[in-house]
């Protein structure tokens, strides 16, 4: 399918469910697709941070995208996250997403290399004009290391260069100056990565949110997005603090013995088990596993959040 | 060939001539590496940072290693980068310039995830566990945004781990933290990445050095080398010194119109172009080319170190 | 006058008017008062960055509390910036503000040196120990180099060591698990030092907002503070945005000649200069002035925001 | 006395000795000093770093400047750290060091506040105009959070703004910049702050040292800082590596309790009181005391040292 321009409401960057061997989990990450579709999601998202793209091997990302799309068959749009440091090294993935049926694809900034914004501009335009699907930019300082400009992103979206932003950057004042300034860029999808300002980010103009914590409920952001939209800011605003309170559970993970990825994707893992989603919550190396007490702790937030 | 335990002397990160469209430039690649070796190298480095890596797909980079390892036949040991975010992922570089016939590779610590040095110890176990040769630590936080501590190395290496260390940290005190405590570890060996402080580190008992610049000028380097040595340190840093000033040459691209890398990396080829090495100074996308005065500007440096 | 517990409205950080040869400008200082409270602020704060405090010599700044506190006169609190790097010298200043009549101390974590979450909150015990008025704290990474954490935050209110907060911090997310943490801590003040995304804050809960352009339009402030409050979130919105597109002033100054403090604090000034508040723009030492053309661009904002 | 032009030999960074309550101990400071003019060393830089300049009052600080340059009486020259956040604060910390006697001042860029390259040379023009003693830079990222280029430093030094150059900032390539463009510059001083790459630092053209590790051996550095001298390299390096062995020390402290400051004020301090020095090894609020176990692990890196 083509991608909706805008791209509106809730589409969650899919985790990808493991194998104790470490193999991408078909079955367990249909019934993710099917817990995320049941629960009213707009659009998918695959091969994000989220989905522990950058532990995932060519092959393995292929796997994922060509499972996800075959599997929803057009019901819904689905991206593909195309994570790589350079021009050259994206482009490879952006071909192999698009050939396994992405309807779009997300990338970052250059990392790891020493990058000038002029060189990120090229960056993208090099991506817009060799992709045979349109391109989103993904902008994720804490990974990435440069912050997307709100001035250069618009200059992009402006030129046809970018569809859209996901913006994980955690900065709502820039997001702000994005989604003002592409009031008259129709088509061009403003998408916060944010958990925990959703309604914040609706109430400014947001068309849409990509939260990770919607692989764990993605009925409460269904709920919450489709409040904002109906301007009950009140009800949004107890479902968002439920939602921000559930959210606690990323930092279950004892940080004096591993990362907050470690810990974050852990215990998004350990929830989709507990609530009989996914078959196994093991994440890729080199990320280190929850102990027990502390999936014990996930499945605490998740009855503190009513989803036992 | 296997890798000298420890590898000693001038061990080039070769540069990656490309074409105008963007191919790696085989002819070109067969001269550099002969005149490195020409210059009297003692071991090629590819696919490193300064090899632009980071730019170069997965089949460029299979080419690079094939076509090094193939023309060298032996004579010279050849590492391998294997730069990329995660373990699963390095491990696929890993396996593809073994094949290639690598005699050892070269990897950071995880990037673009959130890490943990017990991660990070994780990482480098699990990397030389699988790898079919020896595995070297590449430390570089400008790209990685970690830095290896000093006892995390050690660790590794007194384990049989890491068979080495290549430092472009710019810490010498650490570097030399890791100099001396591999003293009671024969065979690991202890490189560092800087062009400037070669004596330096060299007087401090460091095994080799992995300089960039080294491309431009390898006579240089290898006369610092046995310069140092030989412990004629009056001489020595005049040659250092010589070898600092050409350096600027990295510095030549204006910074209100390109980043870091396009400068350096620009101007090594540049310098490459300018002496009648490789056939084309282009540098892979998004970097920006040099302009013409800035080209010049690298003749000046070639010039005044006396390389015309 | 005692703190209003919790202190809510628009607080704006008072700029500091300098004569051309940089001593306090008393006259003007009292004209911005009278600019401010003409135009509704619920309090003032003087000596925050916005201040200029950083640069202001113990002297100055105890002269700008002295003159502030007698002009107001009780008729509203002000809260006074105590920044300096560690406990013993911002003891100092909290004693000097405290004995010129402030009615409340705002004082950042230490900076400059090594600093861990321990010594942190040991920081600010002392500080509330042996201050003889109220102390909030003032997250504001962009200058100390670390983040309050809403733990820590919440630990410190809940002790009673801190009145509240002065959150500058830009991370949205983490301000509101202060204000949803601080509902049982009746009287413990949570406000937004941000600018652009006020209207958020205040429909999460916050208690009350101290933007730095509040200076050039408090007016605006006061009127989008009642929105908020009246629960207008459409209004409300509309002038944010105004707001939003006056604070573009802040990048007047251009940065291959002066740092984002030059621009954006010589832009207000600028400002108050051109709305005829203040006598003379200048800035503290070592900023750079605006150029003329700059200035220029700074009347152009005024009369875009219906400020002429 | 005047400054020597350039200053040479070991200058080290005085501790501050503190009371139980936190006041200057000035009779063991004299101690201190004594202690250190007998190991020989050239000069003495008080209100540094090392010296808790960030912790201690402008009271604490002038009772510091008077008491050593009162005890040294023109004996050997002493510097004054002047440390605040901007120009007009750092030209009241001038004024008091220089009426207290100091024969030279050494202060940072400035910081806390948004600096650019053109504000921080501005700081230092206005400083070194006003100031009526010597004004050396101060290089130290980790703490200002900016970096004195080679290239400003050197123009700095050329006008005759500069009068030296005390880098404490770990990158030996940047400094042997200095180092190689001050040769044409007589009288301008680079020092280094390292503990660790003396050797290296002298071998390159330093004209001294200023580690804060000699207030605990002071006759170690002295006797490297000669053997360097008389190009005996060979017996230097193994007396550098004992005094890098002893640097340890640094971090006996607990990182899960303490920052790093107090772990290394912390050793000091208690390596000091060891030695029967200063009375008190109490750091200033608010650092983290040294635990029992981690005083002992300080008195066997003494003994290690051969220091019992």
């Amino acid at each position: 399918m083509s991608l909706p321009a805008p791209l509106t409401g809730v589409v969650p960057p899919v985790c990808t469910p493991l194998t104790p061997d470490r193999e991408v989990d078909v079955p367990s990450l249909l019934r993710l697709v099917d817990h995320l579709t049941a629960g009213g999601v707009h659009g998918l998202f695959v091969l994000g941070s989220t989905s522990e793209a950058a532990y995932l091997t060519d092959r393995q990302r292929r796997l994922v995208v060509e499972t996800v799309v075959g599997h929803v068959g057009g019901r819904l749009p689905v991206l593909a996250g195309a994570i790589d440091m350079t021009t050259p090294r994206v482009l490879d993935h952006v071909a192999s997403a698009a050939a396994a049926g992405a309807d779009a694809v997300v990338a970052t900034a250059p990392f790891y290399t020493a990058t000038h914004p002029a060189e990120i501009a090229r960056h993208y335009r090099l991506l817009a004009e060799r992709s045979p699907v349109p391109v989103l930019a993904y902008d994720l300082p804490r990974s990435v290391h440069s912050k997307l400009s709100a001035g250069l992103v618009l200059e992009l979206a402006a030129d046809g260069t970018l569809a859209g932003l996901k913006d994980s950057s955690g900065d709502l004042g820039g997001f702000r100056e994005v989604v003002v300034g592409a009031r008259s860029l129709p088509g061009f999808s403003v998408l916060t990565g944010s958990e925990v300002v959703v309604d914040a980010a609706l109430a400014m103009g947001a068309d849409g949110v990509v939260p990770g914590l919607a692989n764990v409920d993605p009925h409460g952001y269904v709920r919450l997005y489709r409040l904002c939209r109906a301007g009950d800011m009140g009800l949004a605003r107890a479902e968002q603090e439920r939602l921000c309170a559930l959210f606690g559970l990323v930092g279950v993970g004892d940080s004096a013995r591993m990362g907050g990825s470690s810990s974050a994707l852990g215990a998004f893992k350990a929830a989709l088990h507990l609530r009989g989603v996914i078959d196994c919550p093991v994440t890729a190396e080199p990320q280190v596993p929850l102990a027990s007490h502390e999936v014990e702790c996930v499945a605490k937030y998740l009855a503190g959040a009513g989803l036992v």
